[in-house]
């Protein structure tokens, strides 16, 4: 767990959990799952899972800027932290805060959105708390249930297993790409950033995967961080058609940026990135569709703790994601040096 | 529930509630408790209660100027919401959003506050997400369970019932008095604003209560709400002795402050309001004790829908809490304006 230290936000979350006891019937560690496990009471088979995430951060960096997206990120985020522990939800909660909280035209576009992307998963709304500030803050929070034996966690990854994606990756960047360049809102519209929670694929997951978490961070940051807490590493087929979406390629071809990129930045969508024993590896992708979800292979868990990217030219390159994971905070909110720095990165690793 | 429409915060909160659909296990309906109810698959006999509460406004408006009251508050006003629904926690998830988030010295003193605020209750915080914003707002979700058969909501009060207070109150607007007017802190000092969630009084009062709801937004907020959502009216007997605490009386005498702007204000503590039917109503006080809680007599449920404040003096005045609970949001955010319009109120209804 020492390597968890390396990087800034790791440290961050550890002085307020370090403020906190610990509580009796938790089963999960400190960054160990994607959402809180707890036992209950009245139900000694399941554990309860819950989980809460704020979207403030992209929005005030100008990457969300339809309330709709906002309201549709804040339910998909938390979701998808039940979707990485293989939880079934129970339902949601929203804080909303906003200057135009009370402005029934922004509550009418991010509500929908909200609404939408609750619908699309059969997950209910069941109440809030609203707030006027001058700055747009939403939280969601959400509960779902877990069979205490299966719960997924982000623990157990083991050299030889398979690591897998479910679904193509790299919207999350695209738009912050483009948002954060000034580039025409044409080259990806705002309304193609709408990541989906894997919630079947997790529950599915449950009987089958040594370990999960969620690509809210970006697919590299989250290999990364599975790689602090299990100690050992990944070797990553860089077949882009296969792991990037069509759009996302597109927008790199048109741009001249590296695809890499697309999987390093931090703004990522709600895929899950998960291990698999390596006996069960190869019958794995027929196995999930047969379970009702797609699966994409990135490559194999080494003993070794880092993560080498094979080119698609043959050359195989180690990565060190601690510098650009702590790029966010030691660029101190500039975001064109931010750019700039997230660009080099690539050269100081070896990559074109 | 058309009265409910008089009150902006209402009408803002329904368009919100607008745009999601119904949970199909739900207990509650929107505004009808202070904690979301909902069944839980593995356990007939109980329902899951969670809710989620954002400190932000009082925060910008100067009102908590000290991280460790920020901190108290986040977990109380959430726990506060468990009590009033009679649940036993199973524990919070919180997000903080900071300029200083990850300034270990913010989570170090935000994060102590938090932590007394759950030891005192024996309750734990489970995880939670942070953000790094301009503005500090601190979010805590609660989590706890309540006996199907037994769960307290703010409906089902009746004429006839007496109505109870489980604590002293005024702490919260005596501080805001203090910090809004620029008055000396050692009028009221920030650290006299600890108010407490009344888990034990809600547990207790499953059996008893007709309804319940917290002091939140003030005691005559509360009653106001309670008013709007049941129907009927309260007779209150201002004994101001008996139903302010001790502080708050010195500082209205201290700053010539009239005691009922102490229960009208909108910043309030976490005391619960509940009624109790009329054949219990003379024993209760007896009872709590013996139940290990205290509790206040403020007056009695009556048929016609208004709230009548009973004064030492004699006189009885009718009051409307609906001007003064819009004020906040009618004032636009100029809070001069807020205090000297609050203080024409009284007035208005006829006090001094």
């Amino acid at each position: 767990m020492n390597q968890m230290d390396d990087i800034l936000e790791n440290v961050a979350i550890g002085a307020w959990v370090k403020a906190f006891s610990r509580a009796p019937g938790q089963a999960n560690a400190p960054h160990e799952s994607d959402a809180e496990l707890i036992e209950l009471p009245g139900d000694p088979e399941h554990l309860l899972a819950i989980t809460i995430d704020t979207v403030a951060e992209e929005i005030h960096t100008g990457l969300y800027q339809e309330s709709y997206t906002m309201g549709w990120v804040a339910v998909m985020a938390s979701l998808s932290d039940l979707a990485a522990v293989g939880a079934d939800p129970l339902g949601m909660v929203v804080s909303v805060s906003a200057p135009s909280g009370r402005d029934s035209g922004f509550a009418e576009s991010a509500g929908r959105g909200m609404e939408d992307a609750c619908r699309s998963l059969g997950v209910f709304i069941l109440g809030g708390d609203s707030n006027l500030t001058s700055e747009i803050s939403l939280t969601g929070c959400s509960i779902g249930i877990v069979p205490k034996s299966a719960a997924l966690t982000r623990r157990g990854v083991k050299p030889g297993d398979a690591v897998f994606l479910t679904g193509r990756a790299g919207i999350g960047n695209a738009l912050g790409l483009v948002k954060l360049s000034g580039l025409p809102d044409e080259y990806f519209p705002e309304s193609n950033y709408r990541p989906s929670a894997r919630l079947a694929a997790g529950r599915a997951l449950r009987d089958h995967a040594t370990a999960a978490m969620d690509t809210s961070d970006g697919v590299l940051t989250t290999l990364d961080q599975l790689m602090r807490l299990n100690g050992c590493g990944f070797e990553i087929k860089c077949d882009w058609p296969m792991i990037l979406s069509e759009d996302v390629l597109a927008l790199c071809d048109r741009t001249g940026t590296p695809y890499w990129m697309m999987l390093a930045g931090p703004h990522g969508e709600f895929e899950l990135v998960f291990t698999v024993p390596a006996t069960e590896a190869e019958a794995f992708p027929e196995k999930s569709r047969a379970l009702g979800f797609d699966t994409i292979r990135l490559g194999t868990v080494h003993q070794k703790a880092v993560i080498t990217l094979a080119l698609p030219s043959g050359r195989q390159v180690d990565i060190d994601m601690s510098s650009l994971r702590n790029l966010l905070d030691t660029s101190g909110g500039d975001l064109s040096h931010y750019l700039s720095e997230f660009r080099k990165m690539g050269g100081s690793w070896g990559l074109e």
